[in-house]
Protein backbone atom coordinates (compact mmCIF):
# COMPACT_ATOMS: atom_id res chain seq x y z
CA UNK A 1 0.00 0.00 0.00
CA UNK A 2 0.93 3.22 -1.45
CA UNK A 3 2.38 5.75 2.01
CA UNK A 4 2.15 9.53 2.17
CA UNK A 5 2.96 11.99 4.74
CA UNK A 6 0.47 14.51 4.73
CA UNK A 7 0.56 18.08 6.87
CA UNK A 8 -2.49 19.22 8.21
CA UNK A 9 -2.44 21.81 5.60
CA UNK A 10 -2.83 19.89 2.86
CA UNK A 11 -5.64 17.91 4.74
CA UNK A 12 -8.81 19.42 2.75
CA UNK A 13 -11.09 20.46 5.58
CA UNK A 14 -15.17 20.73 6.02
CA UNK A 15 -17.06 23.75 6.12
CA UNK A 16 -16.18 23.51 9.76
CA UNK A 17 -12.58 23.04 9.50
CA UNK A 18 -12.25 19.99 10.67
CA UNK A 19 -11.74 17.21 9.10
CA UNK A 20 -13.68 13.71 9.27
CA UNK A 21 -12.45 10.49 10.81
CA UNK A 22 -13.89 6.83 10.91
CA UNK A 23 -12.33 4.81 13.17
CA UNK A 24 -13.14 1.18 12.80
CA UNK A 25 -11.88 -2.07 14.45
CA UNK A 26 -8.41 -3.17 13.12
CA UNK A 27 -9.12 -7.05 13.08
CA UNK A 28 -12.76 -7.09 11.86
CA UNK A 29 -12.95 -3.85 10.04
CA UNK A 30 -15.99 -2.85 12.01
CA UNK A 31 -17.26 0.78 12.06
CA UNK A 32 -17.20 2.24 15.28
CA UNK A 33 -17.52 5.99 15.54
CA UNK A 34 -17.63 9.30 13.19
CA UNK A 35 -15.66 12.01 15.01
CA UNK A 36 -13.57 15.24 14.06
CA UNK A 37 -10.03 16.21 13.87
CA UNK A 38 -8.59 19.68 14.07
CA UNK A 39 -4.92 20.63 13.80
CA UNK A 40 -4.03 19.74 17.53
CA UNK A 41 -6.36 16.82 17.57
CA UNK A 42 -3.96 15.52 14.30
CA UNK A 43 -0.67 16.19 15.26
CA UNK A 44 -1.41 14.65 18.61
CA UNK A 45 -2.68 11.32 17.25
CA UNK A 46 0.23 11.29 14.69
CA UNK A 47 2.99 11.51 17.64
CA UNK A 48 1.17 9.49 20.20
CA UNK A 49 -0.10 6.62 18.20
CA UNK A 50 -4.05 6.83 20.03
CA UNK A 51 -6.79 8.55 18.82
CA UNK A 52 -7.30 12.05 19.90
CA UNK A 53 -10.43 14.49 18.18
CA UNK A 54 -11.80 17.85 18.55
CA UNK A 55 -15.25 17.29 20.14
CA UNK A 56 -17.78 19.66 18.33
CA UNK A 57 -20.26 19.63 21.43
CA UNK A 58 -17.80 20.43 23.98
CA UNK A 59 -15.77 22.42 21.65
CA UNK A 60 -12.19 20.81 22.94
CA UNK A 61 -9.41 18.80 22.39
CA UNK A 62 -10.48 15.13 23.18
CA UNK A 63 -8.72 12.03 23.93
CA UNK A 64 -10.91 9.33 23.34
CA UNK A 65 -10.32 6.61 26.58
CA UNK A 66 -9.14 9.69 28.89
CA UNK A 67 -12.34 9.79 30.95
CA UNK A 68 -13.44 6.14 30.36
CA UNK A 69 -10.40 4.05 29.70
CA UNK A 70 -11.95 3.16 25.72
CA UNK A 71 -8.82 4.03 24.31
CA UNK A 72 -8.30 3.86 20.77
CA UNK A 73 -4.44 2.93 19.84
CA UNK A 74 -3.61 3.88 16.10
CA UNK A 75 -2.87 0.87 14.21
CA UNK A 76 -3.11 2.13 10.71
CA UNK A 77 -4.44 5.49 9.15
CA UNK A 78 -5.33 5.84 6.19
CA UNK A 79 -6.06 9.22 4.03
CA UNK A 80 -9.10 8.53 0.94
CA UNK A 81 -8.28 9.94 -2.23
CA UNK A 82 -9.27 13.27 -2.44
CA UNK A 83 -7.81 13.85 0.83
CA UNK A 84 -10.68 15.20 2.97
CA UNK A 85 -11.51 12.20 5.43
CA UNK A 86 -8.91 9.69 7.25
CA UNK A 87 -9.72 6.14 8.45
CA UNK A 88 -8.20 5.15 11.59
CA UNK A 89 -8.03 1.24 12.01
CA UNK A 90 -7.76 0.64 15.64
CA UNK A 91 -6.91 -0.99 18.87
CA UNK A 92 -10.26 -0.37 20.28
CA UNK A 93 -10.15 -0.99 24.33
CA UNK A 94 -13.96 -1.86 25.72
CA UNK A 95 -16.35 -0.21 24.01
CA UNK A 96 -16.46 2.70 21.51
CA UNK A 97 -19.71 4.12 21.98
CA UNK A 98 -21.09 6.47 25.28
CA UNK A 99 -23.84 4.09 25.36
CA UNK A 100 -21.83 0.86 26.72
CA UNK A 101 -22.08 -0.50 22.49
CA UNK A 102 -19.00 -1.54 21.32
CA UNK A 103 -19.99 0.84 18.18
CA UNK A 104 -22.02 3.61 17.81
CA UNK A 105 -23.97 1.98 14.67
CA UNK A 106 -26.17 -0.18 17.14
CA UNK A 107 -29.50 0.91 15.45
CA UNK A 108 -30.91 -0.31 12.09
CA UNK A 109 -32.46 2.21 9.84
CA UNK A 110 -36.06 1.55 8.99
CA UNK A 111 -36.76 2.73 5.04
CA UNK A 112 -39.86 3.56 3.39
CA UNK A 113 -40.63 -0.23 2.74
CA UNK A 114 -41.50 -1.45 6.24
CA UNK B 1 -30.29 -4.82 16.21
CA UNK B 2 -32.69 -2.32 17.10
CA UNK B 3 -34.85 -0.56 14.44
CA UNK B 4 -36.08 2.96 14.02
CA UNK B 5 -37.14 5.10 11.52
CA UNK B 6 -36.21 8.69 11.64
CA UNK B 7 -37.20 11.58 8.88
CA UNK B 8 -34.61 13.89 7.52
CA UNK B 9 -35.75 16.37 9.79
CA UNK B 10 -34.84 14.16 12.80
CA UNK B 11 -31.09 13.85 11.53
CA UNK B 12 -28.45 16.19 13.47
CA UNK B 13 -26.56 17.84 10.33
CA UNK B 14 -23.05 19.47 9.82
CA UNK B 15 -22.41 22.76 9.14
CA UNK B 16 -22.82 22.61 5.72
CA UNK B 17 -26.50 21.09 6.09
CA UNK B 18 -25.29 17.86 5.21
CA UNK B 19 -25.12 14.36 6.85
CA UNK B 20 -22.24 12.17 6.55
CA UNK B 21 -22.39 8.58 5.45
CA UNK B 22 -19.79 6.16 5.64
CA UNK B 23 -20.09 3.69 3.14
CA UNK B 24 -19.00 0.33 3.63
CA UNK B 25 -18.78 -3.64 2.17
CA UNK B 26 -21.54 -4.96 3.67
CA UNK B 27 -19.74 -8.79 3.64
CA UNK B 28 -16.23 -7.98 4.84
CA UNK B 29 -16.75 -4.80 6.52
CA UNK B 30 -14.09 -2.86 4.34
CA UNK B 31 -14.49 0.69 4.66
CA UNK B 32 -14.91 2.35 0.61
CA UNK B 33 -15.90 5.74 1.05
CA UNK B 34 -17.25 8.58 2.62
CA UNK B 35 -20.05 11.01 0.93
CA UNK B 36 -23.05 13.08 2.15
CA UNK B 37 -26.47 13.56 1.99
CA UNK B 38 -28.58 16.12 1.66
CA UNK B 39 -32.67 15.64 2.24
CA UNK B 40 -33.48 14.62 -1.95
CA UNK B 41 -30.54 12.14 -1.07
CA UNK B 42 -31.45 10.54 1.74
CA UNK B 43 -35.34 10.11 0.82
CA UNK B 44 -34.39 8.86 -3.08
CA UNK B 45 -32.02 6.20 -1.35
CA UNK B 46 -34.27 4.82 1.08
CA UNK B 47 -37.46 4.73 -1.35
CA UNK B 48 -34.92 3.31 -4.06
CA UNK B 49 -32.79 0.91 -2.13
CA UNK B 50 -29.51 2.15 -4.32
CA UNK B 51 -27.16 4.88 -2.74
CA UNK B 52 -27.67 8.51 -3.86
CA UNK B 53 -25.56 11.11 -2.45
CA UNK B 54 -25.31 14.68 -2.76
CA UNK B 55 -22.06 16.12 -4.59
CA UNK B 56 -19.94 18.96 -2.71
CA UNK B 57 -18.30 19.67 -5.11
CA UNK B 58 -20.26 19.45 -8.23
CA UNK B 59 -23.62 20.88 -5.81
CA UNK B 60 -25.87 17.96 -7.66
CA UNK B 61 -27.47 15.15 -6.29
CA UNK B 62 -25.52 11.84 -7.23
CA UNK B 63 -26.90 8.86 -7.78
CA UNK B 64 -23.30 6.59 -7.32
CA UNK B 65 -22.77 4.53 -10.46
CA UNK B 66 -25.30 6.40 -12.61
CA UNK B 67 -22.20 7.35 -15.20
CA UNK B 68 -19.85 4.00 -13.91
CA UNK B 69 -22.21 1.59 -13.57
CA UNK B 70 -20.59 1.05 -10.17
CA UNK B 71 -23.86 1.29 -8.05
CA UNK B 72 -24.37 0.96 -4.25
CA UNK B 73 -26.73 -1.39 -3.56
CA UNK B 74 -28.32 -0.84 0.10
CA UNK B 75 -28.01 -3.78 2.67
CA UNK B 76 -28.50 -2.17 5.68
CA UNK B 77 -28.59 1.36 6.92
CA UNK B 78 -27.59 1.89 10.48
CA UNK B 79 -27.47 5.61 12.29
CA UNK B 80 -25.26 5.93 15.15
CA UNK B 81 -26.00 7.24 19.01
CA UNK B 82 -26.53 10.90 18.38
CA UNK B 83 -28.20 10.67 14.81
CA UNK B 84 -25.72 12.49 13.10
CA UNK B 85 -23.47 9.63 11.02
CA UNK B 86 -25.47 6.74 8.42
CA UNK B 87 -23.37 4.05 7.49
CA UNK B 88 -24.48 2.28 4.93
CA UNK B 89 -23.44 -1.46 4.33
CA UNK B 90 -23.41 -2.13 0.51
CA UNK B 91 -23.16 -4.66 -2.20
CA UNK B 92 -20.96 -2.22 -3.98
CA UNK B 93 -20.52 -3.07 -7.95
CA UNK B 94 -16.93 -2.87 -8.94
CA UNK B 95 -14.72 -0.15 -7.89
CA UNK B 96 -16.23 2.60 -5.13
CA UNK B 97 -13.57 5.08 -5.74
CA UNK B 98 -12.90 7.06 -9.05
CA UNK B 99 -9.71 6.36 -8.84
CA UNK B 100 -10.48 2.67 -10.04
CA UNK B 101 -9.37 1.63 -6.73
CA UNK B 102 -12.07 -0.74 -4.55
CA UNK B 103 -11.63 1.42 -1.71
CA UNK B 104 -11.09 5.32 -1.50
CA UNK B 105 -9.07 4.43 1.71
CA UNK B 106 -5.73 3.05 -0.37
CA UNK B 107 -3.28 4.90 1.14
CA UNK B 108 -1.39 4.79 4.48
CA UNK B 109 -0.91 7.93 6.04
CA UNK B 110 2.61 7.82 7.33
CA UNK B 111 3.06 8.63 10.81
CA UNK B 112 5.70 11.70 12.48
CA UNK B 113 7.87 8.34 13.06
CA UNK B 114 8.99 7.19 9.77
Amino acid sequence: MEEVFLAWEELKKGADSLVPVIAADHETNEVLMLAYMNKEAYEKTLKEGRMTYFSRSRNELWTKGLTSGHFQYVKELRIDCDNDTILALVDQVGAACHTGNRSCFYRKLAGESR
